[in-house]
């Protein structure tokens, strides 16, 4: 099958982990659009193709990857489909379902989801990432999965409904495992100590799930049922972080008795 | 200075992680002692010293590394102390005053306390772990100091005070973000997918706080203020998961926007 030619519509953290691996694997975007003049040229300069703020000025190309804000999407959508009818139009948006691109007037459209964080200062390798392709029809789902399998051998087929939990999932994966350190740089910031010494914890926290289950990878007080340390620890805190101790060892406790139930 | 001897009293998942980095550091503890033969004989038989299963049994050393389960921690330290009166105590318990081993007894005392998450399936290198020292007078904070030293260029002297928000740190980086994963695995095992998809965001999601700040490493929809995302996602769950859904939410909302009021 030929190299399918791809356009990114956006320039943002996605969109710059993106161009950066097509340009990696030999399949540059052929060209980049974004809103903003100066993000459409960063990101063009950096793999080597055209950039574009007008998208009626854009090459033709046979996939168009749309990774702009949610409340962006559908308005940039429907001018995509519009100037270019017969292409292929994906969007990269978690919660958004594959059906918002026919409303935009698409004919052949579909969703390329990578699992990942992206910022634009740290351009993330895509080759470990899960990339979950949508379709319109079987056709348009193999040439996205394509797309995603010249970058990662880990292209999975998922429904716009298991989109939504792959997101929700992520929100708490890491969205809440930031927040979480977040709470112990404030803790410790307060006391004179730099979080910098939670770092290899952090780390191994992280290293730990890749060989166990994070159910039994669990560890701390709460998990060990140890009343005397939690509550040592809930009057050492005040507001938001002594609600959240509470309600998350909360969780823990009642998971740790669950598991033990389900064992015995 | 000549270099001390160690007594590692307790064979548990920090005591293993702890015997393997000394052995590995040409220092390896001159005994290993635990109340069951069997966790003592597979730590000393690891480092290559005697196994015991009696205190008055232990040879004498110049450090004795209590790492026991904190509600076992007086009784030990007792009996450690009456054995080996000239001997320095140290424990490794986060939340433990140092002062707890002046009760049980001991003349020369202090705390060595690792800043890392440990269990016997996995041994964890030293080398980038903060090692917090206290003693009960420098002579003893730079005993073990000195044995920290030889594991690792991090070595902070943390009073008791300081030791416990340290702790508490540490649930909240490690043991909370461990839930997180836990519940996006529930969340996705529940929906027919498998947590593995998330591993590279977990990875990078850690990675961030090295070069990034965790206020500054904050994404996702309660960062950027997602109103309808957030009420999706509210709207896919129940029970506990949505309690702390919004929680988290709501803190990292405050967070956000109290940072956008300092930097105004």
């Amino acid at each position: 099958m030929d190299r399918s030619s791809v356009v990114l519509v956006g320039a943002g953290n996605l969109a710059t982990s993106l161009g950066v691996a097509l340009a990696a694997a030999g399949a540059p975007p052929v060209a980049v659009w974004s809103r903003t003049a100066e993000s459409a040229e960063a990101l063009a300069a950096r793999v080597g193709c055209p950039a574009c703020c007008n998208i009626n000025e854009l090459p033709a190309a046979d996939i168009f990857i749309i990774s702009v804000a949610d409340d962006a999407l559908p308005a940039v959508a429907r001018e995509v489909a519009a100037c270019f009818p017969a292409a292929v139009i994906a969007h990269t948006a978690g919660s958004v379902p594959m059906d918002i691109l026919r409303s935009a007037g698409a004919g052949r459209y579909g969703v390329f989801y990578p699992m990942q964080t992206f910022s634009k200062q740290r351009v993330v390798p895509f080759d470990n990432i899960s990339v979950f392709v949508e379709g319109c029809c079987p056709q348009v789902a193999a040439l996205l999965a394509g797309v995603a399998s010249m970058l990662t051998d880990k292209v999975v087929h998922a429904t716009s409904e298991q989109r939504r939990f792959l997101h929700i999932a992520a929100v708490f994966a890491c969205n809440f495992a930031n927040a979480a350190y977040g709470m112990a740089a404030k803790l410790l910031e307060a006391n004179g100590l730099s979080f910098d010494a939670m770092l290899p914890l952090v780390d191994e926290t992280a290293a730990k799930v890749h060989t166990l289950h994070p159910r039994d990878a669990q560890t701390g007080p709460a998990r060990r049922g140890d009343v005397a340390v939690m509550n040592a620890h809930k009057a050492m805190l005040d507001g938001p972080l002594k609600d959240i101790y509470t309600m998350l060892s909360d969780y823990i406790t009642a998971e740790a008795a669950r598991d033990n139930n389900e064992k015995q």
